[in-house]
């Protein structure tokens, strides 16, 4: 009998196994690797990979474990990384020509985290280009004739297929929770300004956000408890007290949680037979659920997202304008235009419209919900590789700088994953994922 | 023979007197009303006295005092207030007859430290119609017919004709230092972000800061002492260990500070009496100053500045011009009218240019430079009150968020006070002012 491949692992459980002594990092990335030689033909979730660099690596974590120096929470743990996020021994070439090749001077604040935790630095995922709608060459490992969604879609790509167990990812409109529900991944998306996002493409300082890719909550949290941090470099970051991911996702919620179901006003456009699958989530909840209409003042927040992140990415990719706007896709090159004609008067007005917003939702916390069950997107991965899905289920949270997690916990009548997004009050992280948790053992 | 009136002190010569026990604050402040009373015919400081409600706060703290309880370095000292920073128990009116009678709900975040700290807030003085160009009442206190400059034209005047011994006011572009300048005063706008604006009628985020006009430099390190410091309100500060400095301006610098001398691409437009006064205060520096050239880059700062202030008082100001344009003076509808066709990007680009400067300026300071002379203005006050006069030689340094100082060392032709800027690093605002002592002393 063939044994089991450790690719098959969390992150936890193969840290857990180490600690013990029963594989070594090496065997962990080797069957990773293997799984990768496999899979990759079909899947294409790497822009770039050097199984020598990985498996040094491995060996050096091995070799932390062993000479009993206290070692990081991720000793050993192979990571995937987007493609727009610097890696100073890597290439990190954006999604686009302009930057093939391109050698960053350092590794980005994440990926030194990763590194002072331990973690394995595996390779670069394919990124849409610039981060933006234009799709990369990746497949849905579910089923490859429909997109993974994006932007992080070799990300969410390589941990849905076993390739590693754990991946980042960023979120600018949608691009961490869609990708991730397509895949069928658990997929985390904290608070804005809780994880540093120097050295990491900017798009937009006020949407941005770094996502994790995992397959359960316990490695969400293991990963969001070392890259949550204040960094000189990121100024919406700010100092504040350790944030205790794991401890706080293994508490049992003092209550059982409440939760606000909100359609938003693009429920219409949602797929049939995942109107149906949140319907009998719905109804499983019982009287833990409650529907709630979005308070009118966030019916604009779509415009406003526009608005903000085409001025926001003319200004921030000028120098790819400038350097060869012919070499970008029509679509990126629209929004720049769009983005270089916006007047500052009206992205203003979007900035300012952002705050009476978020106090408006941290009333809804405050009163009675725990956190907010939402689709992650229209439905399953669409068919097609020439887009990558909507994000209109995710561009209020990203605009409000909320906290939200998706959950594989359903199918659609595809067959695909359907996921179950649930988003929280800021800078309460944790506890949304003990929410999450408390969630995925209701429905087991 | 009559005593001397209590008006004449500094707020340092005060507050030991009080101290001692020598005088009350009701004396003072009995002093300081007897003065506005003589002066205020002619200089029109004030946009709101109540000479009882005074009164009233300085029995207050004559109270603490006598109390024995621990009382604030400003107890029972008199201040004005721009009437742009929010008191909760005067009205705000912002210079702009959109606002009359306006009441605050609450004080500003200077004007709470103010009163922590035991001052007496003697009334609000006059600002320019919402801080910008167009003139107010004031006139300036050494030649009626001249300007006292703006925008904080009342605080300026008010602390020069000795109504009261502090005031504070605000620069966007040159409204602390040129009007102190102007009057005669010693003025201090300290590093961008140091002291939190909440409360306080928002021009510009990027460039609004807030100034203290007194007359000593033991009196700017005063108020400064009392000012700095972080609020979670203001998303530009940022916490900080305490800044001392009035025990750092008491210190003897460890070396004769070097001068940089900056006359910037404007020194051809100064008045031919103010060049030949900076001449001669070069000449005295003897080998403690060198002429430097301004950084190319910094070439471009006026018109950046100006691209942001019209984007973002366009924007900060909407509600004003929604409730009544036409009330508006031209001046400011002008800008308005400019700042809501700025492009985003040519905003955000302006943005950008903003650290690479500083970057600059900190290279001349850790290089070889303690302080950058350079002068407040053009020459003294300029004769009309139909105008303010010209901020050009501010302006460079609010872009920079750098702080700056004015000393009155020296007059003009005409007889009225002439003015010497030094302009320190960033955040070394403590050893500005040690710095500026020494000049005063070398040049005494």
């Amino acid at each position: 009998m063939q044994r089991t491949s450790l690719a098959t692992l969390t992150a936890s459980e193969a840290a857990q196994k180490m600690r013990g002594g029963l594989v070594t990092s090496e065997e962990l990335v080797q069957d990773c690797l293997e799984r990768i030689r496999a899979t990759e033909p079909i899947v294409h979730a790497w822009q770039f990979l050097d199984e020598e660099h990985a498996i040094r690596q491995a060996r050096a974590a091995d070799e932390r474990h062993r000479s009993g120096v206290a070692v990081g929470a991720l000793n050993g743990i192979p990571v995937g990384i987007k493609d727009i996020i610097d890696t100073g021994d890597m290439p990190t070439e954006n999604g686009t020509v302009l930057h093939k090749g391109r050698m960053p001077p350092a590794d980005a604040a994440v990926v030194a985290k990763l590194r002072a935790a331990g973690a394995v630095i595996m390779g670069k995922t394919v990124t849409t280009e610039c981060a933006y709608f234009n799709p990369g060459k990746t497949r849905n490992p579910h089923n490859p004739e429909h997109t993974p969604g994006g932007s992080s879609s070799g990300s969410a790509a390589a941990v849905a297929a076993q390739m590693v167990p754990l991946a980042l990812g960023s979120q600018t409109a949608g691009s961490v929770i869609r990708p991730g529900a397509f895949c069928g991944d658990y997929a985390f998306k904290p608070t804005h300004g809780l994880i540093p996002r120097n050295g990491v493409l900017t798009l937009s300082r006020t949407l941005d956000h770094i996502g994790i890719f995992a397959r359960s909550l316990d490695d969400l949290a293991l990963v969001a408890e070392e890259l949550v941090g204040y960094d000189d470099n990121d100024p919406d970051t700010r100092p504040r007290a350790h944030m205790p991911f794991c401890e706080v996702l293994d508490e049992e919620p003092p209550l059982a949680p409440m939760f606000a179901f909100i359609k938003t006003p693009h429920w219409d456009r949602v797929d049939a037979d995942a109107k149906e699958a949140y319907a009998e989530l719905i109804e499983a909840l019982g009287d833990r659920v409650e529907e709630v209409d979005l308070l009118l003042s966030a019916g604009d927040a779509w415009d406003i997202q526009r608005t903000i992140m085409e001025a926001e990415m003319a200004s921030n990719l000028a120098p790819l304008w400038d350097a060869g706007k012919d070499k970008l896709s029509e679509r990126l090159r629209g929004l720049m235009e769009r983005g270089r004609e916006t007047r500052a008067f009206d992205y203003q007005r979007a900035l300012k419209s952002v705050p009476p917003m978020i106090a408006g939702f941290e009333e809804l916390f405050t009163e009675r919900y725990d956190a907010i069950l939402t689709p992650p997107a229209l439905g399953t991965a669409p068919k097609g590789l020439g887009a990558t899905g909507d994000p209109v289920f995710c561009v209020l949270w990203t605009l409000l700088g909320m906290p939200a997690v998706t959950l594989p916990l359903m199918r659609g009548a595809n067959g695909l994953p359907l996921g179950v997004q649930m988003v929280g009050r800021r800078n309460f992280d944790a506890r949304l994922l003990r929410t999450a948790r408390w969630l995925e053992k209701k429905l087991a």
